[in-house]
């Protein structure tokens, strides 16, 4: 059993952390003693060693503290929900029991002031999650999470779907399914939250401000690929992430799959960089806007800033690894067209 | 076996109809004869035979045409779709096989610019709906309709699975699935889009235009249950509807489930005239808002205009129902508060 080394990383964006991160994780704890979704000691300290607090702060530097703090909660919950329901645990691979998990959930905070049958400590926390965002978010934020929400667990679905089928996604497959299913839709969605600044709708919905939504997520989730991929042997072919996926499907050994999910990812991470620049320089731009681009950035350079530290990743008990050296210079892969795959290559149509 | 008889519906409203509906019809089927995604000569006359262009000209009766020609095709798309895929055939107790061809089949939408891999007729012609929607809609209302179609994909999904399990789910469960699954959010996402006009996000994302929205989805998903109901048997316990619901959770007999389920449709309807009154006597309420209200109130009655004639569920041969006998001047149960169902109890409250 070998582990395939982490390279350095393509970012060429500042790190940045909000000033209250320890304040703000103080009292997410206490909020998690509150609802208890976690099972013993042991799934306490699994849920406080996600660094959630650590983790949005750095996605959301400049954020208010309300809308900040809510958002926490939500990442402590999500991981959480990830590893007992998703990743892992009795409805990792079974859709039926996921499906009807899922979908009284989602009913739940889309209606938080009303407490469906049962005593789910999740739905408890998630409604709790749903009540602080309806108050310090205006209405179209609270839809525009409530449908990345709704994304997240369609996709998760389909992961676990892909699980059960015993079935690795081709490369077109797992592109269009894995941001969702990592849950990238409400994580971004809750940036303006946490920035108190609706970003008006007709430039959220605009095709360039969905293709750089899109391509954040996509980074960050090929990006926890390549983290989690370090504590994997390189005989496990079963895993859904970019590098089994480029081994299955497009015969490449480990070592050739791993180089081309860097050359993969680099490129979008170029594209994303290339396309938020033109649309900062647009003077018609509103300064919502302008935030919430910046904490894309952010969101991305974050991720890993966070994944270099924490235990998710790092493995239990190891030290560390050195920030200096995950940083490379430029892209591995510095062609500017568009990838092959048919769910993104509109990102490089002219937006 | 015996059938319990169709009683008078409680609407208040006026019929309406497109004055161009058979010119829309004509196209429409031009254009399911391009992308033939139905199977031999049985399958066209089964798609052209749901009426679609009749049943969105109700909808929509103040459509501009090319919006409407646009959510014409997709509903007859929807129909065949669900027919084949969703409530019965190969997809529809298997949730693992069904979110694998859905979740590429939703990013098809997404991205209707470049063809994914396969030939499945669906998704072609859904991509060709999706660049219609690109040419003819906002931005804001294109996303608007994505983000719902995967809502209503997600509901499917659920209610596979409860089949796939055997289980007929709760009064709460079903109510939250329902209008869902039974393509609620894509077909009133089109209303907006026939129109050609945009409703502001903060009119569309407010509280009370949400529950009136999601007030309309649920009558007309529960009038469906009631319409498909005259062709079942009363020995039939299987299908996921309301009756069924109501025999199975609630143990009642099947002509007491049947008063039953008109007295929780009829007291939606009644909470659903009195909040549209509300909002439309509010002098800020915009144009667009305005008739996307009125448009509500067409789809709730033409919902059951359309279904009194179509024969999936008038069935096939038999003369229609003169529509005269069908409404009631009342609601069956007047009492004005809300009902407890955990998922819908906020729409009774102050909005």
């Amino acid at each position: 059993m070998t582990t395939l080394e982490l390279r350095p990383f393509y970012c060429p964006i500042e790190p940045a952390i909000h000033p209250e991160v320890d304040e703000v994780e103080r009292r997410a704890i206490e909020w998690i003693d509150r609802f208890r979704f976690y099972s013993g000691e042991t799934g306490r300290a699994r849920v406080l060693g996600t660094n959630s607090a650590e983790f949005y702060a750095r996605f959301a530097p400049a954020a208010c503290r309300e809308g900040l703090q809510a958002a926490v909660h939500w990442v402590y919950w999500g991981f959480a929900f990830d590893d007992t329901r998703c990743d892992s645990g009795e409805f990792s691979a079974d859709p039926v029991k996921f499906l009807a998990m899922a979908g009284p959930l989602q009913q739940a905070l889309e209606n938080p002031w009303h407490a469906p049958p049962g005593d789910d400590p999740y739905v408890a926390a998630l409604q709790d999650i749903g009540r602080a965002f309806a108050a310090c978010a205006t209405p179209v934020q609270v839809r525009r999470f409530t449908d990345a929400h709704r994304a997240w667990l369609f996709g998760v679905a389909w992961q676990i779907a892909n699980c059960a089928a015993g079935r690795m996604p081709t490369l077109a497959d797992y592109t269009a399914m894995r941001p969702n299913a990592a849950g990238g839709p409400p994580t971004l969605a809750m940036l303006e939250i946490a920035l108190g600044q609706e970003v008006p709708a007709a430039e959220m919905d605009s095709p360039a401000v969905r293709a750089l939504t899109e391509m954040a997520m996509l980074v960050a989730a090929w990006d926890n690929d390549l983290h989690s991929h370090r504590k994997e042997t390189t005989e496990d072919h079963t895993d859904q992430n970019l590098i089994n996926v480029l081994r299955v499907h497009e015969g490449l050994p480990p070592a050739d799959a791993l180089a081309e999910a860097y050359r993969l990812r680099d490129r979008v991470m170029t594209r994303f960089l290339e396309l938020r620049d033109q649309v900062a320089a647009d003077p018609r731009t509103s300064s919502a806007l302008r935030a919430y681009l910046r904490c894309l950035g952010h969101a991305i350079r974050g991720n890993t800033d966070w994944a270099l530290r924490v235990p998710r990743y790092s493995g239990y008990g190891e030290s560390p690894r050195p920030g200096g050296a995950a940083w490379a210079d430029g892209p591995s892969d510095p062609r500017p067209g568009p990838l092959p795959i048919p769910a993104i290559a509109w990102w490089w149509d002219s937006l």
